[in-house]
């Protein structure tokens, strides 16, 4: 049983996120009907606000370093939590490219007229209320934030605990830009607490305030909100991405995308985690390809075939189909044709984004096809894989769900929609 | 602590419920990549077989209705779950209308290209496997079973037990015409037990297997399954539809719109349940609209001025307000303004369709933007809201959340998309 003080502090917690619930539902419901040029001026007051606000900003984030150094975190780790004076100006800039993306709010997706003349129009509308639970990376306080707000959405933001000065530091220019263009201050909201009771209640949906949640962070942040979520979550667990080398793949074209998916940064969601090269261009592209990638630094894991072929490589055992190493490593399998790739694909993929290398149109159809993920590249590297590289101009993240938004999540994929019927007085027969 | 025999039933139906996941994922798979051609064959021959199978599905029918009857069920609830010779080919011809519809997959809904020459397509899929939860009307054995196939989802369909006999014999043709057309008997399965433990395993989303559930049926049913599914829902919890007559009403218009979005037909989730009148026409549209109403048959419920002006009017409660009637009883409101009459509307509403009549362009467009409801009318009657008059030629039910699909749920709200990139060799810098 939980001690007095326990439970009160759990209940404390749980009223304040819910009251934080229904102040969003309340700016939400404002925010829906607000005109492009009111949330494109409080963008603008946001990022001066950021700018305004560097030093107070560089000064929480050096507490925040200090405890996370005391605490003996890995480089890596301080790195992503580190802010810097570009940092802090490219999170304002980033504030004025969200500024300058179109409003989907109120455009007209599609209309038609009925025969009896009704006319019926589905217009974009806001989503709600979106919550946003991310780890110790302080630029996600404003990206997140601003997308949110460009799609006429309230949003929760619940960040790491290990980076909350800076967070907490960030969102109060925020705040101050929303109060300088007339927003209501609810609109962005953070959680200012590090009790991880808070994110209980957010998975919980805070009393139905909660329309969609939204992890920004790695596979452990992910499979929880997605295991307990009882709200929908906009989310990829991994990016274990495939590269096919068709039968028909020409080589050069084979080797400079296989590289590039691979090693231009392997530690995004759209790299290459495992090649696949189709029996027919074994002997043709097998080594070179192999040898591109170790000369730029990668590890081969080979089935067996291909350790006999590439003498650099060391065996894959059945562990490494399935694993995402967001790292200098490839797991690289020779299968019989097509068939077998998209078969390996859909055994071992995650459903985030999957290429082809190949000169023979039909085969790409195919693969486009039967291969079930929400990207699927032909003759381009998987890093494409990006609501930027989209024209989306910004993302929340990317989506492997099927339900609502699938691949780069931008601002139209945090709208929901709406039905008007135009007519002039009819009635149902 | 349950005993031995119960322990085991549960274990039984889970066992059994799970496999039905199983196999449905399998056949979705299949169902994905098939031709219109083939899906539209194997709709046909379902047609066809429901024929064949008419003195069939009306004997067991008749026991279903025996047995009801034996159990004293109300003549509606027998009306509902009865079949004739004329319904049974009302479904056989549903299945025709299902066959006549475009299929959605495989559908382009944008594409572009990137100053770098990809070009980017999103397509429709298939969602996966749908999960249909449904009352006592063996019709919708077949519409739904027919509607997910449409759009290429393999479907598990549970039916109230009252009319398991009937659901199973017009399973049994369906499933005769998806093997005459070469599909995967699966593609369209249905819980052989009444058991309402089937249920509660479907809810939970069978281990991942289903993607969405739609309950078809009463509030309460629609209540259980919201509270309770681990998994997205398309549904609405009820209908409680407003009309607003606004200040620039035509008077013809508002009685005419008034009485058929009310009296059409009651029982049904686009019938309008509360009129709203501004104060501006109450001298004027009030009594005019009550009197037609009420000579149609219906109850009028109003606030003290509408009693005060109408002398057939009973006094409302707050909870009138709140109640979605499906009869012939309307609760009637005089408020100050449009503004009051949205307010009215964002309080007590349910998202679903709400109308305004006025010819105030001005005014509409204001409703339009501010009334947070799947559907909107303007100068229309709220009981169009329906998938046919809105030229799906078919639905599901009508969904009032935010996520995936809202308003009228038909094949191409059954779908998800993908995106395809199609590039030349193209790798990112």
């Amino acid at each position: 049983m939980l001690d007095r003080a326990t439970q009160q502090a759990a209940t404390d917690i749980a009223t304040l996120m819910h009251d934080m619930g229904k102040r969003a539902r309340k700016a939400a419901r404002r925010l829906a009907t607000l005109p492009a040029a009111q949330k494109n001026a409080a963008l603008k007051a946001m990022a001066a606000e950021v700018r305004a606000a560097r030093a107070e900003i560089l000064s929480a984030n050096a507490e925040d370093i200090g405890a996370m150094t005391a605490n003996g975190q890995t480089e890596a780790y301080l790195d992503r939590g580190t802010l810097t004076d570009e940092r802090v100006e490219a999170i304002a800039a980033g504030l004025e490219a969200i500024e300058a993306l179109a409003d989907p709010v109120g455009e007209v997706t599609a209309s038609w007229e009925r025969p009896n003349g009704l006319r019926i129009e589905r217009v974009r509308t806001p989503l709600g209320v979106i919550g946003v639970i991310y780890e110790s990376r302080p630029n996600v306080t404003a990206d997140a934030g601003a997308l949110c707000l460009k799609a006429g959405n309230a949003v929760i933001l619940r960040g790491g605990s290990d980076t909350i000065r800076s967070n907490l530091a960030i969102h109060a220019a925020l705040v101050r830009g929303l109060a300088a263009a007339g927003l209501p201050e609810d609109a962005i909201q953070i959680v200012p607490l590090a009790d991880r009771a808070a994110v209980g209640e957010m998975l919980k949906g805070l009393d139905g305030a909660l329309d969609v949640i939204v992890p920004r962070g790695g596979k452990s942040l992910v499979a929880r909100v997605q295991s307990e979520a009882r709200v929908p979550v906009f989310a990829h667990l991994e990016g274990l991405c495939h590269l096919v080398i068709d039968a028909a793949a020409d080589l050069d074209m084979a080797v400079s995308i296989a590289r590039n998916a691979k090693m231009r940064r392997t530690g995004i969601c759209g790299s290459m985690e495992t090649l696949l090269v189709e029996q027919a261009v074994a002997d043709t592209h097998l080594v070179p390809i192999c040898a591109a990638l170790a000369e730029a630094g990668c590890e081969i894991r080979g089935d067996a075939e291909v350790c006999a072929r590439f003498p650099g490589a060391v065996p894959a055992s059945e562990e490494d189909w399935r694993t995402e190493y967001l790292d200098a490593i490839v797991s690289v399998r020779i299968v019989d044709d097509l068939d077998a790739a998209i078969d390996h694909i859909e055994t071992y993929g995650s459903h985030h984004t999957d290429g082809i290398v190949t000169s023979d149109q039909a085969a790409a159809e195919q693969f486009f096809a039967q291969v079930d993920s929400a990207i699927l590249t032909h003759n381009a590297s998987t890093q494409f894989a990006d609501g930027g590289e989209f024209g989306m101009g910004a993302e929340i993240g990317i989506a492997t769900g099927r339900m609502h938004a699938r691949g780069p999540v931008g601002v139209e994929q945090l709208t929901s929609f709406k039905y008007r019927v135009r007519g002039t007085g009819q009635v149902r027969a």
